[in-house]
């Protein structure tokens, strides 16, 4: 048995109470080793191991294989579906390897592994192609979507309104969707808000959410307010060395 | 000091460890009744109050004002202004009356509090009125959108696209929203999938997820698909005499 399982995106506390008793249970961790930028990620899947695991549990790194870095903005369809098959032999691999008769694994998903995250897709197809034989079950996680709503205290919706949740790439390619006036970013390696001032929208921004490096910007998406946040964010990500933001682009319903 | 807590969408489990513990601190709790058909969302409440409140605390009843319910759709817009001050008015009474200086108070909302609920916009309301003086928070919870998925033990989104979350009268009155192909429905009270069919859609459905009457049907949305989930979702709503349900909705990307 596999366990893919949400543990939210930056507090560890976010963990729910089932998946620290899924963790509890749980004989082996497969950890995905995404490289050192990433390492604080790391440090809240150790912490939250730490925490809940049984201690007669085993850690097994998995080597990630390096995406087609030519294709730069996360996100991008085509080089993902090669990057995927080479993922999946990486996963066969370590569950047929490290997993005894009758023991379980898990992956330990950032956020919700339902939002662009590819676990969930790469363990069908390991299980497609039948070479090692496994069920698995999922733990929905808090995505960094409802973390930063919860920490701009606003809703994701407007009144009988719907809301999309895309990609930084689609909207410095298309613009603001059409038909929603409710709209979440992620994966948006440009600042795609930069080219989305004067259209009286309000923009919620996070980054780093639920961590203590946690900033949070919010108002009428003007030049001034869209170059702050440029601003914030280029003095964070050196400081850091990498960032993680989202944000939610608002129109205000005409009531 | 009060707190908007996001508890999960059925199963007490889906409680974040966080959540749970600032419910082990709270002093008030107040309980919106949504009148008896919804008693067992009740049930879900007073089980992790039993499981995770200090003993010390007191739970107080807000009477819910009745809903316009000649807009009967919900997620409606016009009846619910009305509806969301007469609100206001219960929740600035309550707050104003049960907490004493230096008290916590806590409501607790179904799901995540961002998707499709008022409480936060109630709660900015009443302290934008300026009656009564406090502070909030929000925590965030996982969402009936996000247990459809884990549960089908699939994304929400596909590689590099958009998911957009709406409701059913928006599907009754306009199809399917252009250019997202991963659609998730909720607040369907008339099966807006029925009209749907034939277009190639896959269809992810779940009626009381994360509860013990789950029930979870998935394939290819055609007319035998679409009138057997009707049938399911008949049969359980005459036997329990009310149903909760969400659909994802997913047009297979050209690869
Ligand atoms: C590959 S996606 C994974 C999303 C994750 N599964 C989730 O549910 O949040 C990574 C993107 O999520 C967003 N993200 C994840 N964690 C974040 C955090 N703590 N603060 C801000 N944004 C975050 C950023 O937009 C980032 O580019
Ligand atoms: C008023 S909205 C509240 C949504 C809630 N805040 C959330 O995050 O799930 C109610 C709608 O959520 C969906 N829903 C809530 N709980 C559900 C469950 N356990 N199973 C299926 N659908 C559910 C249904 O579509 C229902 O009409």
């Amino acid at each position: 048995m596999i366990h893919v399982i949400g543990i939210g995106a930056g507090d560890p506390e976010q963990l729910t109470v089932r998946a620290a008793r899924v963790i509890g249970r749980t004989d082996v961790f497969f950890l995905v080793d995404k490289g050192s930028a990433k390492s604080q990620l790391n440090e809240v899947r150790e912490g939250i191991l730490a925490e809940h695991a049984s201690g007669a549990h085993r850690v097994v790194v998995v080597r990630d294989p390096d995406r087609d870095r030519t294709a730069a903005t996360p996100g991008y369809a085509p080089a993902v579906g090669d990057w995927r098959s080479r993922r999946a032999d990486a996963f066969e691999r370590v569950i047929g390897e490290e997993l005894a008769d009758g023991q379980s694994g898990a992956f330990l998903v950032w956020g919700d592994p339902a939002l662009y995250d590819s676990t969930l897709a790469v363990l069908e197809e390991v299980h497609a192609r039948g070479a090692v034989a496994f069920d698995w079950a999922v733990e929905p996680g808090i995505s960094s979507v409802s973390t930063l709503a919860a920490r701009h205290r606003t809703g994701l919706n407007q009144v009988g309104r719907p809301v999309q949740i895309t990609t930084g790439r689609r909207i410095a390619d298309g613009g603001l969707p059409a038909g929603v006036d409710d709209v979440v970013v992620m994966l948006d390696a440009h600042q795609g808000f930069t080219a989305l001032t004067g259209l009286g929208l309000h923009i919620y921004w996070g980054a780093y959410l639920g961590t203590e490096d946690e900033i949070l910007v919010e108002g009428l998406l003007d030049e001034d307010l869209a170059l702050r946040i440029s601003e914030v964010r280029a003095q964070a990500r050196a400081r850091k060395g990498w960032i993680m933001d989202t944000y939610l682009l608002r129109r205000p319903a005409a009531r």
